[in-house]
C-alpha cells in the first residue's frame, strides 16, 4: 500500500509582500506534478490581472473570487462583506476534497477584521481531508492557527519602494 | 509619450520559505501580462520538477539552470562551483535586455558561500537596464545589496514540519 500523502497546513503572514504571492508559487509547483489546486479569495482586490491571466493556462487551477472589498473607517463591518467572507469558507468546505491544495487567501485579514470567525476556520482546519495541503494567507494570523499550522513563514517588509516614492509596478505588484 | 517603466530591484531574504517561491509566483503574474521572464539558478537543486514542469506552458518564461551544487565541509569551495556561478551571472548580463523581469535565483546565498564577489553583483545591479525588474533571492542578502534594492522582504521562518517529523511533501516542497 503507498504511503498516504500528508496534507500540511501552511501558514504565510506579516506585515511584507509576498503572503498571496507565494501561495501563487506553491500552486505553480503543485500544478506541476498535476495536482487539482483550489484558491479562493476572501479579501476583493488581492488579486490582480496578471495571475488571473495566467491561471487560465492550467485547467486544475481553479480561482473562486468570492470575497468583498470593504471599507472599514469606523470599525463596524457591513453584512454583506460578512456574509460574502462566510460563503467563501463554505464554498471551500464544499468542495475541499475534490482538490489537493486548498489556498483561502487573505483569511487571516478577514478573521482579524471581523469577517469570519477565528472558530469558523480552525473548524475548517479539522476537517480537512488528510492529504489536502492547506495554505491560509494574511497579516495577523490569530495564535491558534500558528498553533495548528505546520509550516509558518513571516513575510517581513524591510524595504517597501513607496519609501522612494516609487509607485506600483505592473507585472510586479499587478 | 509613455511613462517608462521603471525596473525594480527586489531582494527575497531570510531563513525561512518562500523565497525562490514568491520570486516564482511574481513571474506567474509578470508572465500574465505578457512580460517575458528570465529565471537563472544559481545554486543546483533550488528548483524543483514541478516548476520545471508548469514554466513549460509558458513561452516567455526561460528557466536556464546553471549553478552547481556544491559541498562545503571544510569552508572550501571548488573552482568549478565558482566558475558555474560566474558563467550565470554572465548569462545574465548578457541576456537581461532581452526580458521584462529577471530572478537571480539564490544569488544571495551564491555570494555568502564565496561563489560569487558581492561587487559583481552590485555591477550587475547598476548595468541593468532601467525597465527591468530583477528579483535577487537567497538568505544573508548583503548590507549593501539590502541598500541597493527597492524592496525588499524577509521571509522568516517560525514553524516548520521537520519539527513535528513530517517529511518533506510533493507539490508543496518539490
Amino acid at each position: 500500500m503507498a504511503a498516504q500523502r500528508q496534507g500540511l497546513v501552511i501558514v504565510h503572514t506579516g506585515n511584507g509582500k509576498g503572503k498571496t504571492t507565494a501561495a501563487l508559487g506553491t500552486a505553480f509547483r503543485a500544478l506541476g506534478h498535476g495536482y487539482r489546486v483550489l484558491m479562493v479569495q476572501f479579501i476583493k482586490g488581492s488579486w490582480k490581472y496578471g495571475e488571473l491571466e495566467s491561471a487560465k493556462k492550467f485547467e486544475n487551477f481553479k480561482l473562486v473570487p468570492m470575497g468583498r472589498g470593504f471599507v472599514s473607517t469606523d470599525g463596524k463591518v457591513a453584512d454583506e462583506d460578512r456574509q460574502a467572507a462566510r460563503e467563501a469558507l463554505a464554498y471551500a468546505r464544499e468542495h475541499m476534497a475534490e482538490y489537493d491544495m486548498v489556498i483561502l487567501d487573505e483569511v487571516n485579514y478577514a478573521i482579524k477584521f471581523g469577517l469570519l470567525e477565528e472558530k469558523d476556520v480552525l473548524d475548517f482546519i479539522e476537517q480537512k481531508p488528510m492529504d489536502v495541503h492547506l495554505i491560509l494567507t494574511g497579516r495577523d494570523a490569530t495564535e491558534q492557527i500558528i498553533e495548528r499550522a505546520d509550516l509558518v513563514t513571516e513575510m517581513k517588509e524591510i524595504k517597501h519602494p513607496y519609501q522612494k516614492g516609487i509607485k506600483a509596478q505592473k507585472g510586479v505588484e499587478f
